[in-house]
């Protein structure tokens, strides 16, 4: 089988396509043929070696893949051959609450990765994706999609009426509008692009702010909801846009913090979180039974997850390099089946 | 001023239209000229003298109306004169948990009543209906439509792809369609009336069940829920449906218990309850914040609320006999000013 | 090995010690030399033949034991030989939500039970006891324990100043007493013997009543909390006491039901749950990840369960015996190791 | 009557003691005679100057007092002429949720405060104190007590078994170790102190550490939890421990963001609430209904504050003068009646 791997040095030139084994399930393991896998910006910067300083090679990467079970291991219960299955983002995490251990059985982030032909997980690693789905749009919820779940649903729960604020128009970002929507919430999105703007108004959005044209996008979200701030803010530009987060969000409310778009260096002044009463809750991706939640209010309103577009594998180079240019709306994919 | 009185004995026949002096409003206070008044089940039961053994005549019933503020007393901030609001059933819960002095201050249980040209109620007790409404659809929100919201998104908040189970197609069932719905759930109904089922599933309900083709409907919403059981019943029926929704229900899921509809007097085996770990929630109308955050999200989704029938205040009687004959689908209404 | 089985017929009578193979550890399990069993009322059910109508023989009674790990199979990681250990209530109910999968893994309830000197586990459906127990003292914990646990720090988690209402001398009760003392809370309890009242007092319970001379308990309760109602109640009586129990909580209170002790057959009328807007939430034990953090408080306090009497293995139809007589206060123990 | 004022310009060598009209009751009014005044680091703020940068004099400082109903106005019915009183930090925060025009009803923070021989309060924004406590005592309770209590109970309840952090001395930090101990947990105190390490030792805390003489004190934090962190942190040290806290706290944990008493300017990186899954949580103060909670377990547990020195009314200037030396431990209070 092939697989696409960093041997020596990190960077995306450093991707090489090699030639491993095919592997083996053992006791409560499966084999997945891997149909697609989608990207994230994690998966980026775990290439360009700013993820994990810590991260030995050789590794491969990606968290998110679709795959058919190929071959079951002893004891094996929850999957059968033929099923197709989603690997979830981490391993062990499989309910409650997340802790050392399940934190350490992510996928993609060093070691094992979705990258490759052939990959044996747990069973207790794998979840059904809804039938509606093509392998590719499938491909796209283990990371992103449950991440935006877990924010809108698991810590504090928007409810109808609601107003979410979601940043610019990646995975999650996109993700987040639609599950706000399911939920009866009204959302704001702020993007740099006028075009983009007018793509999540098309799904929904009630309104929209260019922040390149309104820099001081957190007053015009204040106009917006009568000068009282959204109720939740889905955040996933890191210290660089948490400022005006702050400011955007309403007294009592929730600010959910994800990304690391803007970089990891920045600082934040936690003043306004105080004085606002306000929830600053780190969101980590989240759970399988979170995972399978998702996929029931998926299947239910047969949601489209929105797929940018699809890359060969060969070409998974440069699916990372079309990431990198930032020009996508919701998520890239890779076919690795033929 | 006019308005509807039991002077000596209950009953509908028992109910005289009397004059009174206009009242007027004390610090605090303000004067409402009522627009409409919507029905509920209690009120029914309140004029037959079946509801508090305690309650002494004379008294106005009802307790949802809406009004236009005609004069406000010293002190007055919330609201002006020409604002159209509701009375909030509970007149003094305005927020936080129900106590006993909050439960003593519901309108239309004994004294003061809607059922009146002119009420005077303090400003804590009114909210601001959403534009969209007219009277008529406006005034069926205080009792009915807060009792779902209260089911559904304070207790146990319904998420996306969560499965509500209805009964029925009286005012609290049908908000809670229209609610479930706006928070992304699949909604199965009841009802002996296959008109009756046309018509929700023409609102988006998802399935429909005749109890009366179909009396073991429990075992009927477990094929529909591929043996699991639904996520919540928002149960009205009272003793007499409790033990099937009790069977409905999924392990570790919720029965909001509203209604009192097939009489007080039935018995239940509490078992199981306790072997698969459910919640039977009381609700009990709910407060004015919910009131609130609930016109929201009717504001934002421009929901309309499902008017059966309007009288004209002379034949508010008619109203309530016509609500005795369980014939109607959604509320009752009696417009009041000309 | 040695063992408790019902053959061909369910009664204490009929529990038979028996000789069997000593099984072996496969992959992910652990082998338990039982030290130490505890009962519960459900054992006493169980071997009456009256817990599950769909039980069938031959099978080993007892949920709860605690043991020593003597040798571990493949892949196993949480434990290792020498460990202390007991066995969770439900085998696979680790943490989340329960649901019917894990209601199927209780032990005791048929098939595999813990009334044998040896047993097979997966190494997931054990946990590390608090080093400062006896072995006695360790096996009351799995059932008792994590029900009272569950009930006042899972579901409408007990603060300070709340005042929690516990029935009888029981398991769940005396325990429900230890750690709503350790929450901070006030407790009332009640019993039918001033002699259980006064070992109550001496744990810390704030007033007793006894319902043999006071009947109407509820009464006293509420005059016990001016006139309000207690904040909680740990309901192990079951439809014959369920009554008073929803009269004794306050508006807004919860009512945890637990027990059957009285009997599966009584019903009861649910009204006041509505008028009281109450919370009845069944309590079906708990998961492992309940028991460990349960397990944590217990040692922070040097918590000591209460051990009423211990029987040598080969008496165990004696303890049960010594059950029914109901003149227990806190656990019954079978010590099973030698 | 005398009342400290803030005329011309700030500091607090510009308090002057100035006479006063008696104020009197109006609709729903009381009238207090102050009896203690506590100090918050919050008033000291306001006296400097450096609270808000809005605030306009002349004003009377402090948020925290304790006095006895000497007038009541028309209407009102919550309290009596000779009832032990304190005033809420939010005059209008009832319960519910905090939002902007509760906020605003703060004592102290600009025209009305509670240092002067009498105030004019409504009555829903006063509570009656428990009867165990001195007047000193009583006074501590409104702003430091109420959000010791709402970081520990209302937002992520503590339970018996967890690990609570708290930082210094002060008044919120001392009420933290009290009701955390309450509720059944271990408390870890950071202090520069070793006499004022022993003094929280003797209230129950499990560990010390002087921050002086060990200043990673997080890493000391992993290693009293066996690397895990501990399940609270109550953060009074803004930005400049707050980084800290994100290391001390465990994966999933709370930080309750409190104080500033390292001053407003800093900045902290907010990576590590994302890859903990932290939730950090503003408290600001609290609401009546979490005041009186909170009294109720005073009540219960016979819990006494507490008090570090007593000045009398016409030495207040030397009461901040102290708060600024920061040798306190404790509450500072100032009586006020002779």
């Amino acid at each position: 089988m092939k697989q696409f791997e960093l041997q020596h040095s990190f960077g995306i030139d450093s991707l090489v396509l090699t030639d491993a084994l095919d592997p083996r399930p053992g006791y409560g393991q499966v084999l997945l043929r891997i149909l697609a896998v989608s990207l994230n910006y994690r998966d980026l910067m775990m290439v360009r070696g700013q993820y994990n300083p810590r991260l030995r090679l050789p590794c491969i990467p990606c968290s998110d893949g679709v795959g058919e079970v190929v071959a079951v291991g002893e004891g094996v219960g929850r999957v059968k051959v033929g099923d197709r299955v989603a690997g979830t983002f981490f391993q062990e995490w499989i309910e409650g609450d997340l802790d050392e251990q399940k934190a350490r059985s992510a996928l993609g982030g060093g070691g094992a990765g979705m990258l490759t032909e052939y990959v044996v997980l747990n069973e207790a690693g794998v979840v059904h994706v809804p039938a509606h789905l093509t392998d590719e749009e499938a491909a796209t919820l283990p990371c992103a999609a449950v991440t935006a779940w877990n924010a809108l649903t698991v810590h504090n729960r928007v409810q109808p009426g609601d107003t979410v604020l979601i940043q610019g128009t990646g995975g999650v970002s996109v993700f987040a509008l639609q599950f706000a929507r399911l939920a009866g919430a009204r959302v704001i999105a702020t993007s740099s692009s006028e075009r983009k703007l007018a793509r999540v108004a098309a799904m929904g959005a009630a309104a929209g702010i260019n922040y390149h044209t309104d820099p001081k996008w957190d007053a015009r979200v204040l106009e917006l909801t009568e000068g009282r701030g959204v109720d939740h803010v889905v955040e996933v530009g890191g210290a660089g846009t948490l400022a005006h987060s702050l400011r955007a969000v309403r007294m009592g409310g929730q600010v959910s913090l994800i990304g690391v778009l803007t970089g990891g260096t920045g600082e934040v002044n936690p003043l306004p979180v105080l004085m606002k009463q306000i929830r600053l809750q780190g969101i980590y991706v989240g759970s399988r039974a979170m995972f399978e939640a998702m996929n029931a209010a998926i299947a239910l309103h047969q949601l489209r997850p929105v797929v940018d577009r699809v890359f060969p594998f060969a070409e998974a180079p440069d699916a990372l390099r079309y990431m990198e240019s930032a020009a996508h709306f919701g998520k890239i994919v890779i076919r690795v089946a033929a």
